[in-house]
């Protein structure tokens, strides 16, 4: 795990922390039955003692779940003080039922809590086009008991093809930021997948929030690939209710930075989670972009590289078929040359090979190839020789298992 | 398959036709070892008795292989008189020499055939990053017979991982349109791959030619999808040597609609051919995108929908799970509404089974869908209930084989 430092302030991993890491934070998790084939916990509640200035992402799907509608309408003041939470159903493509369900949702969520509808965060995870089982709704909200450690549970409740709870908490300067994630067939329609809920204890002002948790997904959950798709339900949420203390934080003021720096160790942790627990995956693919014209260059073709199937395809192989990674960059419509490139994979005894440069393939040792291409995590460098822009991105691999997965879902 | 009627003149498949149909071409075909382990045809020649009319359309993917950069080079005129092929050596990604390997391939088939180097068409497919071994290309030229009845060995010679032959000829009004194709990762960058020669003896003025070429390619080569890929090789030409006499076609003339639909249903009737020949693919997907409120818009959710991985692993597996059918509309860009949209899966014994509509689910038999999702070519149409527009889409499923054959393809 990464841990990173700003010129004044210190950022550490909080070890076993998640959600309720952040002061004033409960949550919890139950096992309704959402599903018939389900015994795992797939209810959850999450609670803020007072009201939180919060910010948030959608999909960019145009076909958007109940959930998220309701939740973006909620959130328009920027507070909310809790979330509620299923997986199992999506309630996506459900129509004037599945919008009555979902605010039918966050009543019962608000009424137990003592807050108002309004600030209620709705999330639901799932298949798309089944209506939500409301009495099983109505149990969950009932049984979820909310304590200081319920961050587990909450974190396993959102699970779906999930195969490990994926949650962190950091600390800097005395604040504390916890999250929660789940999404294995991420920014994958079916799925309806990625959900990240974060919390924190530090008071931070509305508009820097938001800045800050875009820049923070922009590097890192618009930086991930596993199957090319877009969810209809994906949302990532930030909770801050401030009862850590100290000065509000702005853009500019001293501790921004800080912040800046520990939601986007948040968010980039909870991504390569996601990522490193794909559907079927069997390693990690890292793609270093540097040398581009521009940031915006580098982005592009860090994201086509992880995305192509003849890349994601050849490194499950453990096959160094660079000319992929070539045709990749060919594809990404960032500004590049042939002679000017250069690819290299990093060997896990240290050190690199290099696969093509100057216009031209490289001598390499075959086994060599083969080692950098046998970790859990591959990581794949490219100096595009343009210029100073830069971008990191996160892929699968693509293997039978996903395949075999995704063919007999519903089903 | 298919033959259409204009208002004045029938269209009729040439049983048996292919890219030596038309009169005055030959063509042969010849095992030179390309690849140590083929014993495939894999060098081949097409020659026009006299020089052709010729259009082109090539890959949009930035990394260009050299025998394409040098091909559109040669057909700045819009003149050509032959073409020499290679299967197994993309003679991609291969620097100076590379490009050197090109143009002597070039001089020597038009040494062979007495033409001027620049009146050669010179394409290869196969492995990017590999030098052409050019003893092999010498030896093809020299041992390779023209024949009239050499087509079916030059489609042969241009195949990779493809399992069949392509090829076809359409005649209308005396003139006949003959052509061979390849391409079963298409648009896939490692098998650089998409190749599609064609051959008329219609007499075609050139700027007519090539916009009855983009128009064809546009509804066909451009419509299918396998994974997601641009080759750095692919191409689409077609020469035309009036040697069947007639007057020549041009824009608005009696003759060019005619011209038009044939030529249509060769690139169309070829595009198919591909994608039912897909690595690893159990089913063709045809997608018809109705009611849209542009064409452009059914294009995009058209493409969208047999693009979609979720959507291909689903057919795989026969799951009628239409959800990830509406989420890839959501994500294709095209204006839609869930409401006004309707989902359709054809039944084998005829009819339609309705999925979604009036923005909800539809009751429907499961074994029914089943039944749908069964046969080797699935339709799924698609109402978007915005206007007028129409666009057809062609995808492979993604199969377990897929993934097999494409992670241990260059070892």
């Amino acid at each position: 795990m990464v841990t990173a430092d700003t010129k004044e302030t210190k950022i550490e991993i909080v070890q076993g922390g998640g959600i309720t890491s952040p002061q004033g934070f409960t949550a919890g998790g139950v096992h309704v039955g959402m599903r018939h084939d389900w015994t795992k916990l797939d209810f959850g509640l999450v609670y803020s003692e007072t009201p939180c200035t919060t910010a948030a992402v959608y999909t960019s799907n145009t076909l958007k779940a109940a959930p998220l509608l309701l939740t973006r309408e909620h959130l328009t003041d920027g507070k909310a003080q809790a979330i509620v939470a299923n997986s199992g159903c999506a309630n996506a493509a459900t129509g004037k039922p599945g919008a009555e369900n979902a605010v039918t949702m966050a009543k019962l969520a608000a009424d137990k809590l003592g807050v108002e509808p309004a600030d209620v965060v709705v999330a639901s995870t799932g298949v798309i086009g089944t209506q939500l089982p409301m009495d099983r709704v109505a149990k969950g909200v009932a049984e979820t008991k909310l304590t200081g450690d319920g961050g587990d549970d909450f974190a396993v409740s959102i699970m779906t093809t999930d195969t490990v709870k994926k949650q962190i908490a950091v600390s800097f300067g005395g604040w504390t930021i916890g999250a929660a994630c789940k999404g294995v067939g991420m920014i994958h329609p079916n799925m309806a997948t990625m959900l990240c809920f974060m919390t924190t204890d530090a008071p931070v002002e509305e508009a820097f929030l938001s800045s800050a948790l875009k820049e923070a997904v922009d590097v890192s959950f618009n930086m991930v690939d596993i199957d090319n798709d877009t969810s209809t339900n994906d949302m990532a949420i930030v909770l801050a209710n401030g009862l850590a203390g100290g000065d509000t934080i702005t853009a500019g003021q001293p501790q921004a930075e800080a912040f800046q720096k520990a939601l986007t160790l948040v968010c980039t942790s909870m991504a390569r989670m996601m990522v490193s627990d794909a559907e079927g995956g069997t390693k990690l693919i890292e793609t270093k972009v540097e040398g581009a014209a521009s940031p915006a260059d580098a982005r592009k073709a860090a994201r086509e590289v992880v995305t192509s199937i003849g890349v994601k395809t050849a490194i499950y192989g453990e096959d160094a078929n660079w000319g992929r990674i070539l045709a990749a960059i060919g594809n990404s419509g960032a500004a590049w040359s042939e002679p000017k490139t250069a690819l290299y994979l990093r060997h896990p005894d240290g050190g690199e090979i290099c696969l093509y440069r100057d216009g031209a393939p490289q001598e390499y040792d075959e086994a060599a190839a083969k080692a950098c291409l046998a970790p859990a995590e591959v990581l794949v460098r490219i100096d595009l020789g343009q210029g100073t822009g830069e971008a990191t991105a996160w892929g699968s691999d693509l293997t039978e298992e996903f395949v075999r997965l995704n063919s007999m879902y519903t089903t």
